[in-house]
């Protein structure tokens, strides 16, 4: 018998997922890299310029110095003693490496840990998170995770029993939950983020789009919140975060709180506030509400997306919920240990009087304020291109200008049966080497088009990506406008 | 309202699905443990010994040197250069540290890499594959993975589309495989090993319950094999693999081979032969059998489990399948690079000539030769005992010893509304500090009893093991004998 397995008898959900930020222009630009290391006069440009993931190491941006040290010490801690490893590391990050490693059962950071992550671990990621928000955090609420997806997954996994299970999502959203909530059978229930008010979140149109869910039939079961956003870069103000937290107690849902970017907010006027803090804050406990908050060290200044590390702080579950959120985890056997040690070192970095501390906070400093001046530049030169409005980028690491396209352009893409966004982006890439996600990746509202631009390509890199946007623009402009 | 998540309103395939080897032994291990700590003469011994778990290091096996090293400089490449780094690392090391960082695009050990993981390392992948099996390999099949389990989880959640979708699954199997058949919602169509010949694997079974699955209207779409098994220590004969691929290939059904421990073989009778090695050796490529092969760092003489490396090679698909696969790996973005590049390396060890080649030879030969002598001295141990048989380990990490429980014995474990073999377990952990795992967590012919034990507890504590259970089981069937 010839083999079975065809696209029509696989996983219709699996199909169904969609996932934009790998998806085809970036497939495009792979295809054009390796174009063009073959035969670099094929194109208009030398490089590809990769705007269209959260992937900082990948454009040049240079690891913490202290988080490698102890990583690289708790790989080979067999060079702890020896007196060479006293000229190549700082005294701190030796000193790091041995409390780490007491932490750890044996000193064996190659076994399979607790699943719920190194319990030592733990408790320094709780004892940060009690620091940051000033009300007490349980290591026992600490999940470790191989990055913030893993853990998004596992909660939807809990809570989607069927395709009437609905989860409310941002729109614009990051794909994950899209592909998330796709892949495991559930429905997601948008809510639209203002655009005219800097992406505002309001508590108004999370009750309707929860009214019109359960007139459909849909049971709402969690609410997701990406603070400060992606794709769409706004920092949720206080007041804002208290109705939110309301209207979860409210409908029961359990809050969803991607709070990766915890670390990148650019504007003086705006602040990161957990959500935890924010419900302890008007005294809604552990009976009051159920609430998830993600991290991750993929973003940042950090931005260690290779290391897969993370975690989510899980609250106001019954003990017998967690059970199985704790054999979720167990299926998996644990997070990497790597990513675990670095989690704990992102909650945890170098304090006053530590050894590192003064090149530490100079790399820290480094990496946000750079990435706040590109953030600047590229939304100025975004508002300055005709039919482009772009909010400010108040925190995360994207811009999520708006494009107002010709109706001439928009009838070329109909013709080959492209959507107007993706089109905008391809032909871009083509001619400028730009990689943007179209908007449609996202979520948008119908009729509107968009695209993510980060703000990661390095300072240097910054001006050209403006000149061939900016040149590119007023061809395309040339080319269709109406 | 009042907070809406409770374990009935939970999606019922979490509740469905059940992990043994962190189960309820596992955690009264910990508690005792704790206790032991704070109390030391509470129990009549002073440590708990875990067989519960094929976790090596955290046994205290050490790591390979040469792995250790070149993960700590490609954790921190700013030491490549010094001269003191030639004092602390050996010289193979450094120059394979540079290799790799080369293949990574940027040297960026710290960005998401291709969704497949790095291409520089999935070329040495697959040509460690081609040196081992004769045969060629493709680095686009190979597909790394945060250890093996992400990586059975894609595919069920490839081929899994409701109830009506069947896995045949060996049992005794790794529970692995029917926590994620049941997360996602398929039926495990279990075939037997036959414990008299050594837990064979009978074609004439899998036909039988293949034709039973569909007559009770499951399409069947895979078959599971582990080879060397676990828990059951098999290693399959390639006269006996030939029949399987046949099978599957006349079927119609995917190969899901798990080879995760294929440098654990102690027998000289025995060898490892790759299910790819011997499908294309029956002349059988590509257009004629769906073949995964799923390998890990977490098994082999290195018991690399808490860097949660490893990778699947996926091969028989039609390109529009393999999308979807690509699109899987990409919603979690890529494994982390850390077990990325130890995958890398137990693939493609020193080589006569390196410079560590000597020295990671005798920690490799220590490691497995040590593993044959616990192997043989814990199964001499087993069949000494009353009641007990159990068969060789011809390779992987574990003896699965069957117990003939009084029937007093099962009166008993019913009084207490127990499962017998929980309850020996149980009993045994309680009175002497020995981690077993209880056999209906991997599945047995029911009647029957058995339980896991691992062979990896350091050499000088296995007579201490021997000593404990063989008094234990004395006092135990002095109790229950019938």
């Amino acid at each position: 018998m010839a083999p079975q397995v065809t696209v029509d008898s696989i996983n219709p959900k699996v199909i169904d997922c969609q996932y934009a930020v790998r998806g085809e222009i970036v497939i495009l630009a792979q295809k054009l890299q390796q174009e063009i290391q073959a035969k670099p006069e094929a194109y208009p440009f030398q490089e590809i310029l990769y705007c269209n993931i959260g992937n900082p190491q990948s454009l040049g941006q240079k690891s913490i110095t202290f988080f490698r040290e102890v990583l690289a010490l708790c790989d080979h801690p067999a060079i702890l003693a020896k007196s060479e490893t006293q000229a190549l590391f700082s005294a701190d990050s030796i000193e790091r490496a041995r409390k780490i490693l007491d932490q750890i059962p044996g000193r064996a950071t190659g076994a399979y840990s607790h699943s719920q992550g190194i319990k030592g671990l733990r408790d320094t990621i709780a004892a940060a998170i009690e620091a940051r928000d000033g009300f007490p955090a349980d290591p026992n609420d600490i999940f470790m995770t191989d990055g913030a997806s893993p853990a998004v997954h596992m909660m939807m996994q809990l809570l989607i029993r069927s395709e009437k299970d609905g989860i409310l999502c941002p729109i614009p959203q990051y794909p994950l939950y899209s592909a998330s909530i796709a892949l495991h059978g559930g429905t997601l229930v948008p809510y639209y983020l203002d655009e005219a008010t800097g992406w505002g979140l309001e508590v108004s149109e999370l009750k309707k789009q929860l009214q019109e869910a359960k007139s459909n039939g849909i049971t709402v079961r969690a609410l997701v919140v990406i603070n400060p956003g992606n794709p769409t870069g706004q920092v949720l103000a206080e007041e804002n975060q208290k109705a939110i937290v309301e209207f979860c107690k409210e409908e029961g849902l359990v809050l969803l709180a991607d709070e990766v970017y915890q670390e990148n907010v650019y504007v003086p006027e705006k602040k990161f506030h957990s959500f935890k803090k924010v419900a302890r804050s008007m005294g809604y406990g552990e009976k009051d509400i159920h609430l998830v908050s993600f991290q991750s060290v993929s973003k940042g200044y950090y931005g260690e997306c290779g290391k897969r590390g993370g975690y989510m702080e899980v609250t106001g579950f019954g003990a017998d919920v967690r059970e199985h959120i704790y054999k979720l985890a167990s299926v998996n056997l644990c997070s990497n240990i790597t990513g675990q040690i670095l989690a704990s070192l992102v909650m945890s970095p170098p304090k006053v009087g530590d050894k590192s501390y003064e090149s530490y906070i100079a790399e820290r400093d480094g990496i946000l304020s750079s990435l706040a001046r590109r953030a600047k530049t590229l939304e100025d030169a975004f508002n300055k291109l005709e039919g482009i409005t772009c909010n400010k980028a108040e925190g995360a690491m994207y811009l999520f200008p708006r494009i107002n396209l010709p109706k001439k352009a928009i009838k070329a893409a109909e013709e080959v049966k492209t959507a107007p966004d993706l089109f905008y982006c391809r032909r871009l890439l083509n001619e400028t080497g730009i990689v943007f996600v179209p908007g449609s990746g996202f979520g948008q509202v119908p009729g509107t088009w968009h695209f993510r631009c980060t703000i990661l390509p390095q300072e240097e890199k910054i001006p050209a990506i403006v000149t061939r946007l900016t040149d590119f623009h007023k061809r395309f402009m040339d080319e269709f406008r109406d």
